[in-house]
């Protein structure tokens, strides 16, 4: 049979059952984006030919990574907001408040180069403007899972006083669900279901009962997944519990939330009864644990919502607040996070973040028919980790195989040499084959500088850098 | 006047002072290996002319990263030990048991390579066969504070019960003091200084009071520090506790250990009142959070040490166990472990883990005289990242500076683009200039394969790698 692309010689893992799938001398037929059959090599090579062959020898060859949840526009911003107890008050603030979208749209475009070259095929991307980002992600080829921003509370809120609840703004309602569905309309299903969307309610304590009660029933007449911030810090718990005397999880209940198109996202202030009922209702979770570990100080609940069964998915948060949008990152420390929050090396073994970067990313954001492992009559999303580079040297695989270990707790993303979206390869040896990379960058870059010297010395003294600068710490 | 190399139009940061010693144009004079003064680019380029005179635009240009605790011989056993309780027991074992010095060497080789390409300089190496790895920093060009391990314990303690206590041979103290002192006699101060030595009694629980106190009597005669393990797991305080009635701490102040000469390493299982006892006795501590956190599930006391006024290296310590020996990750992995342990985003700035990468490292070592900072009289040992790497973007001057939030959080370690040791080059742009990368690479590979394939199914059966490989994990 003739196909478009047979892939051979590789050490393959498919990630198709329990495990990580491994085919020694692996081969993958594609034809027009699609995977047709997996298997030996020399199986493979007797039963197809092919337009092009790519050699995998001293390759490991896995499926792309999955980013389940990832602000992109908040590119410009990297590396002003850390080490700070008031991340978004005292540190992004100033600058999330002049954002351009103009601004927001190439800093979304320069996140998205770094992470796909670091293995990232599918972006859980979230915020706005989303239209023009869904633009961005079908030129440049990736497979993308979109969700407006929906919310009712002003983009910063001064002059808050601790305990004073947010203020709603319905127009700022209307406007955010507008651009939510502008963007389903525009781009759900596009490219061949390359480009997916989701609804996005902010989260529970960011809008009105009514605007909440409208997002659930306008997705659930579209058959489309809740995005949105659940249970993501004391302050959401303290909103809900001021204004409706209870907390987020038993208020989305009660609205009708907890079934399995809710994907919640943090959970770092759920209890161990509510992570049990949101198991139990079949809400999925994603966590961010480089981004709450850098401005919170926390490991999200990702054992905890294992233990009773979950699915969980990773996610890379907004850049500046994690600072790295790199999912490989986002393994090791939700490995090692997991290990320091149990005390037990055995916690989170690698085999399980990889799964979760992985088949169970897909599982969240419904796209696992589609892809998260490397089968027959899936979409060919597919990464290339050159074995030959230091980092996962050396290659063992007898009488065990290190590949999986080493991909987790040894590389740091540049291993990945190739990542393919559709059968269609988007990057090789550090070249993009669709978009022009210094462009983008230097795009990016100005963007910044002209964002950056537009904040006031004044409004720069609030920030918690200033006091890093005075002493020269920066 | 004249100079061998100058750097000019750097984003300097010399690490002078008590924080990252800023200079914006930055500019280096370097003659005969040494820096004869750093300032203003227009300044220097006034007074200096130059042999080679290297354009730094667009470059983050520091001191090159110190490494004080590492042990590159398990270079050739990466990967082969993780998410396991038990790892030296149950990872491990079966491979170091049977590990040839040829074996240690090679992997050894293609460790320090790993690591200068992502900015280490200097190389606080501990292990055997110590002669051979000096030889390969001497050829390789990079600075080493070396240590030769000396213990009376066999290499691997099969058949020991919970509780006892383990066997001391004397022979083996012999020939590894022996080894220890051959490395001194050899190797300390050559090429200038660039390689130095230390004494290393392996831990107070891996010899005898006679040799314990025969090392220390030969450090002071000689004037070199004490590289030692110390507390660093319960294991060892009950070794110490069934043999002498006393913790480590109290047993190593009764022998006169206690005092400026002794480096600790890890310290995990110090109390808060031994920490103290320690920085009021000047002893400094190195910490190594990646491979503890892997290994053990526990962030070193970094922090507490800190507090009490002590200064802190930091460590990669081995590749089977870390699987990583990049100071890059350590840096990251440190500030991240200690606001988890603290719950506090503000503990552990970027700041604060690179001068621990940096000048605290240095002083550690002893060698802050000479390095660790970018100042006059000091050597030339410098690294340069590239700030058009997407990691380091976008870069931002004002109203602040991201240059070391985004060292620390963000960049991997490849946008490291050239290392210096003494003024000399010796990576640049994926090339290494003194040593053959694809032999090094292909001999750790060759004789990690011969050393895995040896392993009796048995011995591998033993292992907690077992179960994943039966499983489907691997």
């Amino acid at each position: 049979m003739k196909v478009d692309t047979l892939i051979i010689n590789a050490d393959l893992f498919t990630m198709k059952g329990e495990g990580v799938g491994y085919v020694d001398e692996g081969s993958i037929a594609i034809d027009r984006g699609v995977i047709v059959e997996t298997g030996l090599t020399e199986h493979l090579l007797k039963e197809y030919s092919a337009e092009e062959v790519i050699d995998a020898t001293d390759k490991m060859v896995l499926p792309g990574f999955v980013d389940a949840h990832i602000h992109t526009y908040w590119g410009t911003l990297r590396g002003i907001s850390q080490d700070s107890s008031m991340w978004m008050h005292k540190g992004v603030g100033p600058y999330k408040r002049k954002l351009t979208n103009a601004q927001r749209l190439s800093g979304s475009k320069m996140i998205v180069l770094e992470a796909l070259a670091a293995g990232t095929t599918t972006f859980g991307d979230y915020g706005s403007p989303i239209n023009d980002i869904a633009a961005f992600y079908s030129k440049i080829g990736a497979r993308a899972s979109l969700t407006g921003m929906i919310k009712e509370v002003p983009e910063v809120l001064d002059n808050l006083e601790e305990g004073d609840l947010y203020p709603f703004d319905k127009s700022i309602g209307e406007q955010t669900l507008k651009e939510n569905l502008e963007l389903i309309e525009k781009w759900h299903g596009k490219h061949n279901n390359r480009i997916t969307t989701l609804m996005g309610p902010q989260g529970p304590d960011f809008m009105s009962v009514d605007m909440l009660k409208k997002v659930k029933k306008i997705a659930t007449q579209k058959q489309l997944k809740i995005h949105m911030h659940v249970a993501q810090a004391s302050r959401e718990s303290k909103q809900i519990l001021g204004r409706y005397n209870k907390r987020s999880v038993a208020f989305l209940n009660d609205l009708g939330y907890l079934d399995n198109s809710l994907i919640a996202v943090h959970l770092t202030d759920a209890t161990k009864e509510e992570i049990k009922t949101l198991v139990n209702r079949e809400v999925s979770m994603t966590l961010c644990s480089g981004a709450i570990g850098l401005i919170r100080g926390i490991a999200p609940p990702a054992s905890e919502f294992i233990n009773e069964g979950g699915t969980v998915a990773l996610g890379t948060d907004q850049p500046s607040g994690n600072n790295c949008n790199q999912i490989i990152n986002e393994m090791k420390l939700t490995a090692l996070f997991n290990k320091l929050k149990f005390k037990s090396p055995e916690t989170m073994p690698a085999w399980k973040v990889l799964r979760m970067a992985t088949i169970e990313g897909a599982k969240v954001l419904g796209l696992n028919n589609e892809i998260g492992s490397l089968e027959k009559g899936k979409k060919a999303d597919i990464i290339f980790v050159d074995l030959k580079e230091k980092t996962m040297q050396p290659v063992i695989k007898y009488p065990m195989r290190n590949h999986v270990p080493n991909l987790v707790y040894s590389a740091r993303g540049s291993e990945i040499k190739q990542v393919m979206v559709n059968g269609e390869t988007l990057y090789k040896n550090g070249e993009f084959l669709t978009v022009n990379e210094d462009e983008i960058v230097e795009e990016a870059q100005r963007m910044s500088t002209e964002l950056t010297r537009s904040i006031s010395q004044e409004a720069f003294e609030k920030t918690s850098n200033y006091e890093f600068m005075k002493s020269e710490k920066l």
